[in-house]
Parts: C-alpha cells; structure tokens; sequence
C-alpha cells in the first residue's frame, strides 16, 4: 500500500522496530538511505522480533534520490514546521488525504534531526503527528506506527465468546428468587420503602452488559448458598 | 485525562519509551505494579528521554488491586480474543466510547503474556488494537502511543455526575465481603474451581454500567440479610 523510507537512520534498535510496527499493520516494504551502522545490522535484526523477513527484505540506497525514483507521491514526515512552501496533513487527516492508486512513499528522518529540507522538498506533502506542544519529540518507530495505523484498513469485528445470553424471564427469576430470600431475612425495613428498593436492586442488576445465562445461575447459587443455615 | 497501569513490566527501556509515548500525548500519571527489574530503573530513566519527570513522578505498587482501587472505569489492552465475557472496543473507536467524566485507567500487562484473566476481570472493558492479524504481536509502548494517539485533543463533553461512582476499591470491598460469606456457606466446591468461580464473579459484577457507591452499599446489605441467621 505504500512503502517506507527511512533517511540515514542512526539506531539499529530503531530500525527493527520500525519493521515490527511495520508488520503489525501489513506494511512490508521498507527502503533504508545509509544506515549509519552499516548493514545488516544484527540490532535491528533482533528489535524486529518477528519482523525479521523485512529487515532481510529491505533495500538499501546510497541516496534519497535513488530510493524514491519510482515512486509517484511522498510524504515527508516532520514534528515541527518548516520554512518551506508545501502543503501539510495532520495523520488524522492522512486516511481521507492518501492518494489511493499512486505508488506512495512515506518519508522519516534521522533520530536526532529527522528529514532536512533538501529531502524534504522532493515531497508532495508534509505529514505531521500532532502533539503535546510542549514534547512534540516521537521516536522514529513510534511516528511511524501511528502512520501505519492511521492507514491500515481491517476491520475486524470483535465478539465475546459463544455465549447464551440472560432473557429478561431469567432475569425476572433472579429477582423473584432474591427477593423471596430478602423477605425472609426480613431485609426491608418498610413496606412504602419495599418496592423503591426493589427498583434499586431491579435496576442495579440490568445494567450488566451481556449478562449470560450462566451468569445468572452463578448469582441465584450466590443466593442460595448465603441464605443456607450452614 | 486517563491513567495508565503498567502490569508486572519488563524491561526498563519498555517502560521508559511509553512515559515519552505518554509525555507525547499529555499524560502524566504512570503506575506500574512489580517492575520485574526493581524500581528506579536506570534504563527507564534514560529510554524516557525528555519524559523523565513522568518516570521520577511514577508510582509503583505491589498489585493490581492496589494500583486501580481508586479509578472507576478501566479498560484491560490485550491483544487476542479471550474466553471471557466482556465486551471490547476497538481503538478506532476509542474517542467516542471513552467515558469521560470518569476516573479512568488503562491497564497494559507484561511483555511476553499479556494480562491475564485475572487481571482482565477487573476491567470494565477490553481495549484493542486492530492489527495485522498474522502479526498482532505490539511492542507495549508501541500499543501505548496508539492509544495516547487516539485520545488526543479529545473534548471532554460535559458529565453530569450527580452521583458518587464506586472505585474499584468499592468494589474490592465488596467482593471480600461475598467472598467471605460464601466461604462461610461453603459455596466452593472445590479449592481448585475456587479462583476461577471468584473471577466469575469479580467478571460478572465489573460490568455494571455507572455502578454507584450507593449502589455498592445495596450489595452489601443484600449479601449481610442473605446471611443472616434469621
């Protein structure tokens, strides 16, 4: 969906785990401009964790200009603002702004001075992360997941467990259990308060979330086993 | 705006990247229970980079149960489904879901595991990430800033909280109380099936929407009349 440029990188350590961040969202190509360590490099071998096949994958260029011949449109990723005449977008924007169908490149610069205007002005755009103005330093894997986030599309939907949901008769069961419990434990003190407490506890009750039918059997042995003479 | 709980972390350099991802974003309050490395963590303090007034400011606590008591609603960050019945929601969808108004948590778990059940009951919800599902396996200060990520420059709508919401400590008071009584009556069948019965019930109880202090106090007395010899 887009490929990863990263301009001299410095740390091995974050070169790896740009890759992980890289694979958690299905990203797997990635470009590296002059590694300052050399390459390979085992330490972003192993920050990789289970990335590994991009870091074995990864192409390395001498150059800004090499690594980005092919590519139709590029981001630049910067934290603060630059003296340059090029338009911005905020990454919560970056789903809506992508140009879908180009072959993009998302740029991201050395640790301790990111990308410098001569790479920058090769891009179309400016990418930035908003953040905390008083600490808009992000490390470079960390700025790069929150792209690879922004933009990764699956929706998986997400269900408890095959369970058998409380009805409302279950509930109504419950109730009349526990309230025939409490009128022999002679728990309410009045009858004109009795039924407003009974609403209370009614109305306690409903509002667990999914409440399964299992559930309920676990409450209604609550009640028996504490209303038992032992 | 939201706390965030560290469960038995691993290594200092971890926990020091998510103080800066949290710095980042404008979270300050780190809690972290059992540090495997001890505390202070030299590590910690040099992977914080600028954040290291969140990692001096952090606090450190025996358990989970110590590190939540006062919060009132806690999201568990897990990666994989679980046989457990709580609802999840996803991260995209974190901003409008959050309950703002509350005293919230987010709890993350050790490196290699995760969190366990046990510590997953105790969440009102489950918080995740929606990866690469071949590689959903996140860094957890990775998980982190895409959390503190989605939150950010979240408005805060106004609440009417008229009512006192229980703590979690509300809560844990509540369960010892049951707990006791049902030992008491003998309601374990069996030393073993105990823990995974409690966690049931801790599970069961922690899904009350906007359980009052009140509330809380209604449970109680049902639990002191159920058991009373009368």
């Amino acid at each position: 969906m887009f490929v990863v440029i990263l301009s001299y990188p410095q740390l091995g350590e974050n070169i790896g785990a740009c890759a992980r961040a890289m694979k958690n969202f299905g990203i797997h190509d990635l470009r590296i401009v002059s590694p300052r360590d050399g390459w390979p490099n085992p330490k972003a071998e192993s920050a990789s964790v289970g990335a590994i096949d991009i870091i074995h994958n990864a192409k390395i260029y001498e150059s800004i200009d090499l690594a980005i011949q092919d590519l139709e449109f590029i981001y630049a990723t910067t934290g603060t603002q630059r003296a340059l005449n090029k338009s911005y977008t905020a990454s919560k924007n970056l789903k809506s702004d992508f140009p879908y169908g180009k072959k993009v490149g998302i740029m991201l610069g050395r640790e301790n001075s990111g990308l410098n205007n001569q790479e920058i002005s090769h891009a179309n755009k400016i990418l930035t992360i908003n953040t905390n103005p008083e600490f808009t330093s992000l490390n470079i894997a960390q700025a790069l997941i929150v792209i690879c986030y922004e933009l990764f599309d699956a929706e998986i939907p997400l269900s408890t467990p095959d369970l058998k949901l409380a009805t409302k008769d279950d509930l109504f069961h419950f109730h009349n259990h526990l309230f025939h419990e409490l009128e022999v434990k002679e728990f309410f003190k009045s009858e004109e308060k009795k039924e407003l407490m009974k609403q209370n506890i009614v109305n306690l009750f409903s509002r667990i979330e999914n409440l399964s039918r299992t559930e309920t059997q676990i409450l209604r042995g609550i009640i028996n086993a504490l209303s038992s003479d032992k």
